[in-house]
């Protein structure tokens, strides 16, 4: 069905929604929520099927045959990046205003992690949060926001007290039509045409104080748990895109010839092809090796972090080498690789940059420079 | 002067003419031709200033700092690689006709080389010339046309007779207003947005026999002499590139601070920029290297080709690299950066494949299968 | 227990055999054997402990810690590559005279596979064996042989018919003191100095029938099946080393300072570290996921394959990069990181080159030329 | 004549010199300085032949034909980097009785820079020469110090003031026979075997005020300056090696057969030497642009840190890719390319570790750490 629904409710329109550099949210989302794959691991009362989080890795990996990076990418925001913290912490009220009708595709959300001058760093924030009364009035500013332009509301981390940077944060959901909430402009990218992407501010945003996603100061803690499950969708996502493109690449080559014969039999050509299938086949053993460890209740920071440095890595190198073996279509916009090429840049960024991954790696080899 | 050309008349064009997919190319050769660089290396007798093969280096080193890729390319199609055939073969008759007016910037020139089933392979092209009387009358069609939509000539290589593809070849000049000639469209492509790309159509264009560039059947040879005009410029154009991608990125990671210190003091990140500097000083080694020799009327195919393959290489290494230390803002378009990456992903797959690059560095080396 | 005898009976001598080219295989074997790791994946009426191949994975996995290659490999040979063939295929009576002794320590094997003219491509052995009789006359010889000088018996593979080169091949068990085995010479190699590999000759050797294992003509089919064990064997015991050599750089950098703090502190050293971490994990990930398809029964050869592929070049990038880090040090021999740096360059030339590796792997991708 | 030298008086005895861990360098040193090769570029008045360093280059280009890597870099601790500062700085006195005999090959010098502690990092060194009357008196220790078994005297760096470390270095000429020099060992090497490499200790040696080189205080200077030499020396000596190793490397590969071809013909084989020559021709391109600059009068310690960056980066890569193609040969101790495999991992350690080159570029770079 999810096969369906991709065939010919997105696949169809998405070169359409690339050139448009935004995607209709609400329609496609409605169209998943009601098929039930926007909360395949959320809680039954809530919309979801209550399955455990290898059944969001497997829609991650079906998600990866849509022709684009973006729509997939904000299909995720919505399921498994926006949405964990406030199913596994939020309260019964908020999860009924909230998640429910975004588990069922009436809702779009998003997710105000990234600053200005904070983007990787997300300890560095500045948006604040101070409390008046029962209510908490917000300023500041969000960047690189997905789905920011026509979200109904956003997952927002802002400071909430003046402690040390892990211990002053909360999560809010906030409605994006309240006053004072302000999308500055869509930014224009290298790639991921078809998601829209928002710089966003906040003056003055009065919310209720049961706005708060669980305890008010562990707003970092659940972020960093929330990355988790962003993370490991993100390669289980990818994994299926780098399939395609490998395939996609091993047929043109068959038919494309070169020198009295196909590209595909020059040696550089599957030799080189074979060394990046047997990378992706690592990093789809590291992922489901991971998953597992994940729903029986592991902490898998170490392992989601090397599946998410390889899995940026690989696409860029993937990307680039399949793009030569095109030739010059590969340098057309006709062709599903030259968009692999742009979008998939995104993986080594976004999430966390790969940066940021080897910092906690680093921590979990206790490597890090001591004072 | 001609930095005063790319700072006052091409580099505040260059957004606008990257979003509108081309450039106006009779408007800017004429201001270069006026001053004289579309001819650096031509004769005097045709408009050009005689000199060597080193100023069209650092010419080519020159238009490096136009901000784009796209331009600069025309630009080189226009001086270095639709006219030394023609400069060094063509009859006097036929350089006042399509030479002259090319250095001086009157009349935009294109090179009709590759086709849809004859990329980096120019050997199997299937465009023909058939002679008939005083006429030669033209089939086929041309892919990859830079300049190809506003061209008024085009340097077209052809098969005259039914001999062996290194024999059975010739160049033209061929007026782009004769009937027959058809610009089937214009390509969309992954980068190089402000120069135009064509696939052109020959339909029985007759072309008098005259228009022919020194004997026939040599075209084949002529091309290949050609391309190493092409190779070396395209080496020294982005060279300029890479070593203002490099100090860009040293400028802004120095003012962006990421976890309480400027980017540019993470040592991954400086010494990441140390080794490609490393690498751009050896390949401009290896031009300068190959200039000299060239100059002195060495064949340097050899170099060259190394230059050239060594350049794509390093290109999308530098780019992705480099792109990586901007963050969020290397995915946008705003920076030069995200540009480069795009763009320069020609550079390995133009004028010779770096899998061509490599069979000539092997015939060189004697090292290619023998039947 | 078994980290007993590594620390007890094998580390302290390590250094000293390594010295003479040499251990003492059937000293050591039949303590290995005596407390049942040399037969763990083996029948329990043979000696073996009757587990699953995990178990050997286990054991190899373990033996890691063995500070040389040459040793783990030598006892990888006596338990996963000599004999899996004999123990799946071969007579009761074979089994009893081969590899019941082999797995209780008391006679050392040796695989003779690889020879002068075919070193990875197994298929275009010389060697011969010619039935007169009830008897094979074998002539021939074999390289590369490890355990060859100190060997009672060979698993030999031999020409037997002259049909097509996959059908006409067979596995024998010989006797290494029968009339006419030749032990050439002991091959002085650039590693694995404590294991002896020698060059055999084999002049009119007579082996009785009943010696052969399995069937006649299926010598190949055995020998693939044979590699499978072997290569996966081969990566577990490797992934140990890698992690070792992780783990005394991360310590040896700790301690040793330069520029005014430890060496490990320097962002270079400790993210690349990590980046080697995450490969040896994905690695290990790939391992794990191919040993549970194939203890289920499955074909896994192309896992086995991507593993010893990725095994023998993850190795080469860790000990050049570890080595690195320890300065002059690392260029000594009184340190692990340049035994394994050059122990493990075999890595990749063994078992089948990783040029064979590549070839299988496309054939599972059906990307080769067809005629 | 030099090549007469090298064929007949060195390369025959240089697998008995590997196996026994020295070669006799007052014999090989006394062959080479009658014949002139010690001192190209070294005063006329004390023996040299009075070229400019272009002729030392060409010389350690010649020297790169020495089937190993330890007596080439033996002969250049003599020629060009244990006597540049005593013939650019030494008064006459010290000349006549250090370099005269040194150029001559009468005597044997060696260096000693780096220390237990203080390998790469030069400005830590805690060797002490305290001034007492008109002689100093040495206390210390010398690491990693070739020729040191046998040299007859020491171009020593030894702080003799309580200074800054950049200022309170002097380098001297030391006699290896005076009382209190130990030579406490030779170092068991990785590779280099034919070369001694001895750990030194100075035990209240004294030695004549007369034999500092130049100023007082300016050891670090000197040093720094004939680290220029050097590093110019070894990347012209490894880069004659490279060619070598590549050039034997067809020759092997032509003649010998895998899958019913030479090995040479598979594409993965003859590209793989065509990327590694390109890269040697890059390098070959610095070494010679630098080499001009230098011998004009220029600082050029950026390109000459880049050269030995790459020069050890590419022996590395260039030595394990050709060692692969040679199959099981590639990893017997019979062939060229596993002798190079071992010794050319020094590139990037001695005389300045990459990461001390690393930091020498972004110094010139201006992208260091500023406090």
């Amino acid at each position: 069905m999810q096969t369906y629904i991709i065939d010919q409710e997105i696949n169809p329109h998405v070169d359409q929604w690339e050139a448009e550099g935004k995607f209709p949210a609400h329609k496609i989302f409605k169209i998943l929520g009601s098929a039930g794959f926007l909360g395949v691991s959320k809680p039954v009362e809530y919309g979801g099927l209550g399955l455990d989080f290898s059944y969001s890795v497997a829609v991650a990996e079906e998600l990866g045959n849509i022709r684009c990076g973006g729509i997939p990418m904000a299909i995720g925001v919505q399921s498994d990046m926006a949405t964990p913290a406030l199913a596994r912490f939020g309260s019964a009220e908020l999860k009924r205003e909230f998640l429910l009708p975004s588990i069922m595709g009436d809702k779009v959300a998003c997710l105000g992690v990234s600053e200005v001058g904070a983007g990787s760093d997300v300890s560095s924030i500045k948006t604040k949060a101070v409390r008046e009364g029962d209510e908490y009035v917000i300023n500041g500013g969000k960047m690189w926001t997905t789905n920011g332009t026509q979200a109904d509301w956003i997952c927002l981390l802002a400071n909430t007290n003046d402690g040390p940077p892990h211990r002053n944060k909360s999560l809010f959901c906030l409605p994006m039509n309240l006053p004072g909430v302000h999308i500055a402009r869509k930014i224009d990218k290298l790639g991921m045409w078809s998601s829209d992407t928002a710089e966003l501010f906040f003056d003055d945003v009065r919310v209720p104080c049961k706005n708060i996603i669980g305890q008010e100061g562990m707003g970092f803690t659940y972020q960093m748990l929330q990355f988790q499950e962003e993370r490991l969708w993100a390669v289980a996502n990818i994994l299926t895109m780098m399939d395609n493109i490998i395939q996609e690449t091993i047929q043109y080559t068959r038919q494309r010839r070169i020198f009295k014969q196909p590209v595909l039999y020059h040696q550089s050509v599957h030799f080189r092809l074979a060394e990046l299938q047997t990378e992706v086949e690592l990093l789809r053993s590291l992922l489901h090796r991971a998953t597992a460890l994940y729903i029986k209740g592991n902490d898998v920071t170490r392992l989601a972090s090397m599946g998410k440095l390889k899995g940026g890595r690989l696409a860029r190198e993937l990307g680039d080498s399949c793009l030569q073996f095109w030739g010059g279509m590969g340098f057309t916009s006709d062709v599903l690789v030259s968009r692999f090429y742009r979008d998939s840049r995104l993986m080594s960024i976004g999430a966390g940059a790969d940066e940021v991954m080897l910092g906690i790696i680093c921590k979990y080899m206790d490597t890090l420079p001591k004072n």
